[in-house]
């Protein structure tokens, strides 16, 4: 089951740069492992900005709670979340 | 080159339904031509809206503009564009 | 899996009253059917408005989508959605 | 009476993680007390938040004001309030 | 029990201008009943707009939405409602 | 002459304790004050939130600025401010 | 007394030209009769819109409601209201 | 050439009242040269608020800019411009 | 002197294909001969919108003023205008 | 191809001076790098504001997104972007 999540990041300007580079290495590892596990399907930067564009593909809302929740910038991060379907008009049979 | 693109559909309420459906017939053909040409490389329903959320990969700015103001619900909708990129944490090579 | 549907009624106010009475008893009876089924599980008014909060309790978003897009009022309302799952602070087992 | 009662949860990002521990310690028990009282009629959190969705049934305007002021993260949280009563296709005779 | 309700009327420039005065007049006659009654506790002109501001003294939330879905203009009124109570540093000893 | 003043508290969460219990105590007093002497004349608790609903009676513009801007609290509200005037509707000869 | 007025003009696409004609001829006497006699102080355009921004000099409240509300334009207007005294820096004993 | 700027100051609140004082001083200065030179040609207070709004009359966008960027709250301040004109209705030859 | 100028064309859905067609071309050579002339300096659209970015080169805010209100598309628009001037940081020496 | 940044600048008010002047130097030279490389085409500031309006000329989404997150005060702007085009009512034949 799919879901849009956009992310905008907001680390405090006075972060120590070596907590903010923890934190972000940690991040990054923790979003490759969801990527590669497929639940985290798609991930793009917005151009020309400190956000992302994510489709998640979870069991259920509780499990995107979970993933979206453990994030370890999760704290920092302003997050919308919407839920997704197969469209209509998709030419495909599932959701991709 | 990939945008994310969401549309809401405002049809007027008072749309002849024969008008409609001719629409959305049109929509429906124009959407899955551009679909398997594989410029409108994903589309997805947003649960409980008649909105959608779509990825377009297009050559520029220019062609994005001639494909979505070509759509024929396009005087019908409100539209949104994020411009993408490939995010530095994605496992993949490129913007998929 | 549930979710807050937050709906408010936006009729034209140039509709012929026998048409909004139509409508209006066609959307109690579907939302009757929905309730007893369990689909539906709240429906609550908002004091002073024409607005409603529910919950719905669905198998999917898929499922979300065909209720919701299938109200016969849907043409004429302003619709929000938010997933929900159980709070860790919850005294129940379930989502209830 | 019922109140739909949405909360974000804003802590500060330096706060000390025990003295964060500790009000989040104090404030589940508050609210679990207020849960089997009744009074808390439903808890749930919003996926991919740090928010809820919850269901006061309290006596009256005053009431709602003394619960929810007193919760121990009142300082630290966004909170909006809409009064609901029974909605005319309701299946119930009374607002559950 | 009292609610601060704001109320923006919106009527349809193109409306007849004695249907207009009908429904201006039935309005006021239910405003003047419920002000009579004590219901409609205070009205008062928001000045340089067609808006009021009012304090309405109901039952519970129920009465509320029974007296505001019959006022006249509803079907025209953009309208918003905050639930009120005694503050603490009022020198009076009830809601007045 | 009326106006509507609504104001919304945002203490520093980490103002010392005695600080805030201080300035608190003097705008009570400083509230209560006007309240007696009738420049304030309605002030009510916006229920579930850290706001008032106010009605200042006053000389004119000069003297609202002057006693709002004078609240031990003013540099740590947000305020919004509607004049009033005598609805035409109102049952009452004067702006009460 | 003084307020600033903001007033954005938005007249029906389709409403007759002769019938606007009349409405902005009746609007721009009404509007110089009142600058003449000095209760509409200052009158400028916004440029690049059909918006004004005007300084009011009135009794009170019920003055500017009565001078704004018979604005030929009122039902075609978006109108916001500030009110204006003079400002502790000002170099000027009035409020000119 | 005139434009109307609207200044919302938003000290810190925990600023050393010395310097607050000292910044408010200097912009007393500032503000009450510009008024005498033509430059700041009306300086109102918003009433119930931290707001002024003024009318400056500027050679041109650059001069605005210079004079507004050099503002010693500056830093402090949201700041809305709108450019202005004379008004057709206007009884006057000139933008006063 | 330099202005920004953002135009989203609304036009109505329901307006005869023939006049749509008049009021656009109209446009378009107006717009030409702004251009030609200097007055225009750039014409942009907006990817994926009906909205275009200008710059107008004008002589002041009462010129900026008689050419946008003379668009064709003026009724039809949502327009907002920024001031420009030259950067501090442009490494040219007038405002190209 | 062409995107429209705009950039609003929120130094901490309490960075220190010397830090803040680095930055800002840094910004300085950073830009006059790229307006002399042709991919930064125009810069204008926002009259009575600390904000730019750029012109970007880049390869793609890609490089944009390069180009803007290397700005020296990237981490203290709140930066929007659009993706421009040339406009079919241009008088160039390219997109200048």
């Amino acid at each position: 089951m799919l879901f849009q999540v956009e992310m905008t990041v907001k680390l405090p300007v006075d972060m120590p740069a070596d907590k903010a580079a923890d934190i972000k290495a940690t991040e990054k590892a923790y979003s490759q492992e969801l990527q590669r596990s497929g639940k985290w399907r798609h991930l793009w930067r917005v151009a020309g900005s400190y956000s992302n564009v994510s489709i998640f593909d979870v069991e259920d809302n509780a499990e995107l709670q979970e993933l979206v929740s453990n994030l370890p910038l999760f704290p920092y991060m302003e997050i919308s979340v919407k839920p997704l379907c197969r469209h209509p008009s998709s030419v495909r049979e599932d959701d991709s």
